[in-house]
């Protein structure tokens, strides 16, 4: 089990994980001797991902560990040096791979923390600090906290759709993309509401619980299907679910409770039975009638295949006597929204002579793909012990008396804010580059995660269309974009 | 540029990288005395993903780098000595412990090559050797080649649909399923036919050439787009591509344009403008023409935004005027069709007493996920260098003189094998736990996909309800099938 995720398990530098894109631009700063000028990165998404009401934040420890270990290796060096442009000169000056040599992270970085419910437009990470630096470090951050975040948000829908009591089984490794695409992908899940995992490196890695059962392949290697679930009770008498579909299900089910008798003779007890394929409905609901009527209710139903919430839901609804749901596919690659587009926006620049902040916009011609210029914090108000709104403000401006927020997409739909209980949501993780929060443990993530997700409105939580919760922007900071996106978008005749 | 993918990068052993169920059967194996017993398996998929019509295998070098790694450390056995069944008793005796720290892999291994077309139901990998040890890399074989043949099939398209000239980057790794996620999608998508990549850990990696042009927070860290665009080109005067949407597009252009000009002046030449959003068609043409009448004919124009083969179809239909295609998020995640669902199923193993093969065969309601039992071969027939239809046969029976290849999913549906002309797909990878095969590079596997893909009638490489390709069951193996089928099927009354 280990803290440093990236780290424990990858050698030491995986700094060159980035867009050269992030190097040129260095390497211009560096020209134009702007490298320290401070600037203020933000990462947010736009929208929450599968058509939700909500995000739950995640990738944040893998974030802070490649923070951590960020340092150019002589190997990297000398491929950085390697490189030529199209008219075969290098592509980077000697004094420029010094200076990445001697590079060390010395940015202030503030982050939401993992298991926090978020919504579009909302920060999850504030990076300030040397513009060169700030703007080196984003293809890393959004590939590691996008990525997270969509799984976390992904199973906290599976276990919204399966309730509070059932478990949920992530076995989705082999459909993973890409074996880290698997290892952090379970440790999202875990963070957003499975309860355990078939994957054992990450059970290695995370303590995640371990759980398994065997493949249709064990059945077809005994000459029979009895014979086969007695061997494997040789092996696990207080832990076997028999995989029941290889030939026929129900005949499964017979072949199991057979199994589960003889157990019982040698004062051991069946664990489950496992339903991989056909009309789950109906054969969970057969499976328990067989179970029950042979004195077996306590033994589990587990079914698996290609479930996501969507399907839990409607089998929920046909009466499918489930009550541990294994989940691969569909949640390991969040199926139905594979990427959360999560992006990273500079918002803020120190003038040459540091006597204050220019604000900066990046334009569009949609107004929610318009960036939010300043220095952000996010507050979250609360009544009686629920969020009721989200605060977007300029945290280097004074806020006024009366707090009003403005819905970015529609000015005229305004709140004044009338609770006085809130919670600021980015905290400090770095400070000039050293790390100052103990992260939780996964747990605790993980139950943060479930707080969060229960403590909104149902309404926001259903699957179609969910009410929207309320993330404005404070109205200064709302009066100050407009006036901005005026100033830099050029003014054409009709 | 490695050979060794995984080794060069991760921690040496990933043998814990697979699904508890590998180790529980082991365990029930090992228990049984029946590890040794000696098995085939295969994998394979049933169908071409984004419904085309085939598919292009990548992630062979990365399968073999993890076999060749195969071995159980004393942390790994430590972790797999502290899980607990649910009565509290370890999960595996010591003596299990013991076996698995002496395990060494001693299959044979036989693989089709990286960047060869396949199709539904040919056996990717064909791994024979001892029960226990074919059935333990089942998971990480399935995750390592399930995902980059996705990838590599999907940039197969996407150069399908920019045709032969167009340049292709890969620009995804912000948005990738994790780092791993990226850093195989982007040797997948290379080997699939990317031109070039933003990823720099796989340039360092591969050796696949890196690219980039700058983020819109390079034009906002200075006063005017014009002055963005002068100072980066001061850093690479040959080798800028101006990235002219941050405020306004066709303004961004005549920007571009300015500072073309005065490169000019110092003798060098602009290398393109990037559109990243609105109406790539408009703006493009537009780009184009403005270019043109400018005097930058060959300056040339990057488009992204979210692209795949698709819109990239539409594109070109609707004359757009781009020449080099940055795509991202729809290509390493293969947004729409996250995951390749390849399987892994026992096909034959040896009688106990060694007197022959038992064949076994996992049923299923459906045919097309019925499995298919022998120790299978790939024969592919050309007819005038062409490929014409491809043979599953059981290799370890003999074949008939004239060979007739049957429809699996519609056995009604026959062709005799007219021409002599074949190569079989499946070669030697590893003999006794030993690699005899030298693995091809990237360019060259890079280099057999286009021409396989290529060598493909166009019926079958269009994206719209291409042409089946035909693949069939040898007769005999067809007919041994269909036997056991009947055998194994339970026979209800109607």
């Amino acid at each position: 089990m280990s803290d440093t995720p990236l780290s424990s398990l990858y050698r030491p530098s995986l700094t060159l994980l980035t867009d050269l894109y992030q190097l040129t631009m260095a390497y211009g700063y560096w020209r134009q001797g702007m490298q320290d000028r401070e600037a203020v990165f933000h990462l947010y998404f736009r929208k929450a991902p599968f058509n939700g009401g909500y995000a739950v934040a995640a990738g944040l420890a893998y974030a802070v560990d490649w923070l951590e270990n960020l340092r150019f290796s002589e190997e990297d060096l000398a491929y950085l040096g390697s490189l030529r442009g199209s008219k075969g000169g290098v592509m980077f000056e000697q004094g420029f791979l010094d200076y990445l040599r001697d590079l060390r992270f010395t940015c202030d970085v503030d982050a939401v923390a993992e298991g926090t419910v978020v919504f579009g437009n909302e920060p999850l990470m504030r990076i300030q600090g040397p513009l060169l630096q700030a703007q080196l470090v984003e293809t890393a951050l959004l590939t590691l906290v996008n990525f997270q975040t969509l799984i976390a948000t992904k199973a906290a829908r599976i276990r919204e759709a399966v309730g509070p009591n059932d478990q949920i089984l992530e076995f989705g490794l082999r459909r993973a993309q890409g074996f880290d695409g698997g290892l952090s992908a379970t440790r999202a899940a875990y963070l957003g509401g499975a309860d355990g995992t078939s994957n054992v490196l990450a059970g290695q890695q995370f303590g995640i619980p371990v759980r398994g059962t065997h493949a249709h392949s064990w059945v077809m290697a005994f000459e029979g299907e009895e014979e086969a679930f007695d061997k494997y009770a040789d092996a696990f008498p207080d832990d076997s679910v028999f995989l029941v579909d290889t030939y026929d299900t129900l005949e499964g089910v017979r072949n199991a409770i057979k199994v589960a008798e003889r157990l019982r003779e040698r004062g051991h007890e069946l664990g489950g039975i496992r339903l991989d394929s056909g009309d789950l409905t109906y054969l969970s609901v057969q499976a328990r009638q067989l179970l029950d009527a042979a004195g077996f209710p306590k033994v589990r139903i587990v079914a698996s295949n290609d479930l996501d919430e969507q399907l839990v839901t409607a089998l929920k609804l046909e009466g499918a006597r489930i009550d541990t749901w294994g989940i691969g596919t569909k949640l390991v690659t969040a199926y139905d929204q594979p990427a959360l587009g999560g992006v990273y926006k500079l918002a803020a620049m120190k003038k040459a002579d540091n006597s204050g902040w220019d604000y900066t916009i990046k334009l569009s011609e949609q107004l929610a793909k318009t960036s939010i210029p300043g220095i952000l914090q996010i507050r979250r108000f609360y009544h009686d012990g629920k969020p009721v709104a989200d605060m977007l403000y300029n945290s280097a401006e004074p806020l006024p008396e009366q707090l009003t927020i403005v819905d970015p997409l529609d000015p005229t739909r305004r709140r004044p804010v009338q609770t006085t209980k809130y919670r600021e949501l980015l905290e400090p993780v770095f400070r000039q580059g050293k790390r100052v929060l103990e992260l939780p443990t996964l747990a605790e993530s993980r139950q943060r995660a479930r707080e969060e997700v229960t403590s909104l409105d149902p309404s926001t939580r259903r699957f179609l269309n969910p009410h929207t919760y309320p993330v404005g922007l404070e109205r200064g900071l709302h009066e100050f974009r407009t006036q901005l996106i005026l100033e830099k978008r050029p003014q054409r005749p009709a």
